[in-house]
């Protein structure tokens, strides 16, 4: 399996999901982590492993920022080293546990595996679209594949006309009408972007329009490495320039970010009502997930290199994508 | 684990089997198969996995003997082709699945999934027998196990003395006076046969005969590669050369497929009768398959023959069957 | 994985385990065993597995102190001769199973896995206090983890004061006035001792006492390997130099015998009561086992030492059985 790049902000959760003891326990890249928010509501991100016997700190209890091990009773800082030793064993107090940054924005937490150095918060993706006060759910959830099948998925949207064409659907607008662009940033983000100009409205959209009447629809998904993505979709009507916007533009992100090999923690919003969240839910879980398992168990064990997949102009983003992350890695197993 | 041989006919399903929409999908041989009936009653076999994206095709959707992929929309012939692509990309009309040869005969559809020039028809076994007329259950289960460990079974039928002593038992006279001979074919098959003169009937015969009366009994199976067997069962009044039969002779097809190394789809018929296919189910499932299974807990990941077996007389038509199989792999191997 | 160390007594079951067919069948050390009580009352110890096609002899019958394979009839004795083929072959009588030593003592059944020249009953630890008449529990549980883990817990106490608070909890005298030993015995056995003087009384002991009475406690624990432990609890009245006891010291045995690498048969005894089995049960199960898997799921593959633990004065006899093991281990590679 491909190895994960470290030198990249990662999500780690929603804030919200961190409960009120301020502790949550989270395996992310194949690890073992814990969640700290402290007292002066920062947040410390340490590995959920006891230094000294291997159990997981997040079993253990809080007080102050001090965490103490259910097993044998050692405490650590939210700093990772540890400030007591029950037995007064000073050896104790040069062990720690390894810390990561970890940074709260846009609702988010975000943490960074590899150089601490490194990690400068203006590398976070802007999602500062999330940081409006208008109701809204933000919401996770895990899928059994490796994340850049997701991404895969999510980089070519041209699957909509096919699998969510009974909820998503663009009524054949893509393929009809449909411009598809991918551009690069400065910044390593790329960008895959589907313009369709005067098209047929999709179904939700045809009660906020005259009958017949046709739109500018446009799908814009911005990547980040490793596979943080904000989804925009435009409406306007039609021959406006999109200057008569029929609804201001969603925006949708869809981060994911690797528990394991095998699994992703998949975070989204919704709008916040029951049925919105149940709508989306229904869409990733009987519509995506069923694709993306299909293609993983095609895939077996094997590298999707390896297995030659035909490449067609539509998977131009996903391919970027796949092609950027591999330059990551090459630049990390260099370095 | 041991190779599968390629240039031989295995049995992929009953014809039955493909519903009316005329794909069936399977996996046989560690890999995912589409079996697709077409609109002129022949078949064909396509691997289940669309090249593009390694999603199972079967997941899609036909028209004629089209199958669309349901992920990104495109579509294959029946021979594999790409034949559309809905966003008019050309390369996708370049590529193909790999499909295999498929024929119906005997009421099953057998497949080759080796070299196609050498697909030869009148390679498949001979199961005639199974195109009367009659009313016949012709059913499938799936085994646990091996099929190579499925067949060591079926290849020494002294296990009926104990393991089908309340069911199939034959009261002891494969002991007292069976006589057991191993032939092989030219054509490679191996023929078991056990035959039991002047013998104690059966329990399920007594009702057919006078007290004390006595039967000539027999039990032939025949082998073809890879696990393709025919059980015969002969009664006759003892003493008259076999000349006055107490039934018909019984025709039991049981027709071996790996799904993987380590579990088998098991083909057989029953009379066409709800207490025939229970009666059968039982003896598989709480005779068969325990002892079966029990085999390969023993055997663990080992090789058959690195566990150094026992090897009686009374084993003599399995181990031929595993030599010839091995035989098979090393010519494969070598050509 | 480290292997088993082969030349040492390891507990197979308690006596009464094996029910009144005398056939117990039990994985031990990655391999099936056959528990046999012969008639004459003595024991056997066969590898479950039948030399001619591998199934399990345990799922045979048994008349005399000879066991028939359920699968094609042959029969063996209790030293593992084939002394029976149905079909009279010759060959069959050559074969033989695998049997290893096994001794009844102290209620329990020993068997030694290595070269049965060297299986000396006298070096089987002594558990003579099980011996004794009254009324006592054994029991035994089954926890997913590596026998190695359950014995670091077991060979350190001090985890008794996080733990085990609401139920064995001391009070914190562990803490406050333990004293720490760990004692080398000639053969080879292991003593970590606590003991605490003038200390406060654990709750348990509260009703025997006079209230702001305090007390002498001692908890000793023997190793002997693989994992044979022998904790002795003791009270007495404070100052008088242990003279005084409040109760007969509780003998209890702790008894670890790998299934597999990772799954341990656990021995125990406690009152002959529901409650005390009960009350162990929760002990184990609730308090002891989710630290003992979490330490498993935090090393994942990895080896104990590579993860280089914190190692802490309280380690001390945790640290020196598993140093014992790798010395035993290191000794069977070279001879």
């Amino acid at each position: 399996m491909a190895a994960y790049v470290r030198n990249l902000w990662y999500m780690a959760a929603w804030e919200h999901e961190v409960p009120d003891s301020g502790m949550l326990a989270r395996r992310l890249l194949d690890q073992p982590w814990l969640l700290l928010r402290k007292l002066d509501g920062a947040y410390a991100m340490l590995v959920d492993r006891c230094p000294h016997r291997f159990v997981a700190l997040s079993k253990g209890s809080r007080a102050g920022d001090v965490i103490t091990c259910h097993y044998h009773g050692l405490s650590f800082a939210s700093d990772g080293r540890c400030v007591h030793s029950p037995f007064g064993h000073e050896t104790a107090l040069a062990a720690s546990v390894p810390t990561q940054p970890v940074v709260a924005r846009h609702s988010a937490l975000w943490f960074w595996p590899g150089d601490p150095a490194e990690a400068d918060p203006a590398l976070i993706p802007d999602f500062s679209g999330l940081d409006s006060d208008k109701p809204l759910t933000r919401a996770v959830l895990r899928m059994d594949a490796n994340y850049e099948l997701i991404a895969d998925n999510l980089m070519d949207l041209s699957h909509a006309e096919f699998i969510h064409k009974a909820t998503f659907g663009v009524n054949g607008s893509l393929m009809a009408v449909g411009r598809h662009e991918v551009l690069s940033d400065a910044d390593g983000a790329i960008r895959n972007h589907w313009d369709m100009d005067d098209a047929q409205p999709p179904e939700w959209a045809k009660q906020m329009l005259t009958e017949g009447a046709k739109v500018d629809q446009w799908l814009h998904m911005r990547w980040h490495a490793p596979a943080s993505m904000l989804l925009t979709i435009g409406l306007a009507k039609a021959g406006t320039g999109r200057a008569e916007a029929l609804m201001p533009p969603a925006y949708d992100p869809h981060i994911l970010t690797p528990e394991t090999q095998n699994s992703t923690h998949y975070f989204y919003t919704t709008a916040a009502t029951a049925e919105a969240a149940d709508f989306a839910l229904k869409v990733f879980l009987e519509e995506d997930e069923p694709m993306v398992k299909s293609a993983a168990e095609g895939m077996g064990d094997a590298d999707f290199w390896t297995l030659k997949p035909l490449i067609l102009p539509t998977d131009a983003g996903a391919i970027r994508a796949r092609r950027r992350l591999m330059q990551l890695r090459r630049q990390e197993g260099e370095s």
